[in-house]
């Protein structure tokens, strides 16, 4: 199994991307590791070098502010568009970058390709839940609009996606709307909810926004707008409260006493809540794996994410998915 | 002015909605308060009866899980369609109802009817946000789906409400969306953005989930459905986190004694989260004064219902909406 690396994509690359795939292929004998980007910047980072670590010089960086599609189809020497290459020409099995999401997804479209029989790749990341679990939510951001054949596409590969690297025998999938029953919604979600209850999937119906917080679903299907506004809705909500709660616990020396008790209860709690730690999100629907770290990924979670992409190899994630599209083309 | 209130409707009808129209019969003397439904049950509930508050009897009552066009249609003499059509045979100025939203929502349309111009009233609830003012949020659940067109007139009317009622002299309007670059979005949004800044109106752009907590705008445009995610996930995140919060601050005795202190801050906090506290939400586009109050409703957030009638009443709130809407025909 060999997994590339864009080396030079996110936040504090190449370092925590360098460090991360170190620790992994330290961890994993089992996985090679290429490490794409910068050799002389590259080098610097890595203190030694184990057999199953190596690099592949390039000289292009596709930046934040890049727009995606321009750099991808000019930026060919870029780290992430050789890695895609190396997906799509079968030289790696997997790719892992925390770059410029809008390339990644446009590499994974233009380069690494779709899979036969899904028109809409979705980026698929973890949502906490209260219970610890998690949610799988897809489609997070891929493609703002989504017809009814999308979701139902996106529910039978979040449900291959779970069982496979997750090992959630019976994965829960659920519909996000405004209410649980099954005539609630707009449009779209009141025509893919048909298409859901045929497939073979264990579809639990329609969930409400505080439902997928409260664990209702092990995925969750939705358009990429209402999800991210979901998420955001989240994320804003949690880190407003956590900024209030600092304010008003150092108001007074009274209150900043009694907040040292309870201070490792809130941090538990904050990262509980902070998606981002859940690692990388994989881009599903392409023909080979791809995972996308978050931006701000450090070390850990590019760790994080070799440790998902190596499940999801072992387990034939991508062929098992193939499989289910090309018997009987249930979802088209 | 005239207020009438459908005494039946809401979880806590009808003491709350008795107790609350009697408060603002006392304090507010230039209104005067009719309510409507079962008269025993009423007077039962009325200690004393100032000389601007009267009873109409009403002998029926459209309940929580009535189905809405169905109960509207057939209940004709329940408090809720009686108060709707003296709204509209110009017998009452503004109606007040804690009940079945979707019923009320069918009121609005079938009974009192839609003012000229508008397409679809626009339910318009006020969302919290972190710096105390808060956002009025339109459409949030009367229609699921929108055209661009549809968001405009919601824009236009949440800014005419916001002056004359809030009394913001230039409201800050922002659409719902994805990103804040004014390319990002779905097709709605994408379409519906330069409607907006053609609109008298001041348009902020596109705001996210987490702008919108932060206080980024006075207005907030978005369709049912995605409004309806943002509120439940607000909701959803800010239950989750105090019950989370209340588990471990009692999880030991230490814990406890710390948490005991924080205390007051806490629920100042859960408070100011809850937007139930915010009190009755218009539904804009209708020929008359429509004011749904929560259904959970104490005498408190009726009272303020009435609040608000009356400063949109002394404003001429629908008169204003309707000029904008006639001068011009700018937002067809």
């Amino acid at each position: 199994m060999l997994i590339a690396i864009d080396a030079m994509g996110g936040d504090h690359a190449p370092q925590s991307n360098v460090e991360g795939a170190l620790a992994a292929a330290k961890e994993w004998k089992d996985i090679e590791i290429v490490l794409v980007g910068d050799q002389v910047q590259i080098e610097a980072l890595l203190p030694e070098r184990p057999s199953n670590l190596t690099i592949r010089h390039t000289s292009e960086v596709i930046g934040g502010e890049d727009e995606p599609v321009k750099a991808v189809r000019r930026k060919k020497d870029s780290s992430m568009v050789v890695a895609g290459r190396m997906v799509r020409e079968g030289e790696a099995d997997a790719m892992i970058s925390a770059g410029n999401t809008g390339a990644l997804m446009t590499t994974g479209l233009l380069v690494v390709g779709r899979m036969e029989g899904i028109e809409r790749p979705a980026l698929a990341p973890i949502i906490p839940t209260v219970d610890g679990r998690g949610v799988l939510a897809l489609d997070l951001g891929a493609n703002m609009d989504a017809k009814p054949e999308h979701l139902a596409q996106y529910a039978l590969m979040g449900s291959v996606y779970r069982q496979q690297v997750h090992g959630i025998e019976r994965p829960r999938v659920g519909l996000l709307n405004v209410g649980t029953e099954a005539i609630k919604g707009n449009e779209l979600t009141k025509a893919a909810y048909p298409l859901l209850q045929e497939l073979p999937i264990h579809f639990v119906g329609n969930v409400e926004a505080h439902g997928v917080l409260a664990g209702a679903c092990d995925v969750l299907v939705c358009d990429g707008f209402a999800g991210n506004i979901l998420l955001k809705s989240l994320e804003g909500t949690a880190g407003a409260l956590f900024s209030i709660l600092k304010e008003k616990f150092t108001s007074s020396l009274k209150n900043k006493l009694a907040a040292a008790v309870l201070m490792p209860e809130l941090r538990g709690l904050k990262s509980m809540m902070d998606y981002k730690e859940h690692g990388g999100a994989p881009l599903l629907g392409l023909s080979g794996l791809v995972v996308k770290g978050h931006g701000s990924s450090d070390a850990d979670a590019i760790k994080n994410a070799f440790r998902q992409a190596r499940i999801a190899l072992r387990s034939q994630l991508i062929q098992n998915i193939s499989k289910e599209f090309s018997s009987g083309e249930r979802v088209n």
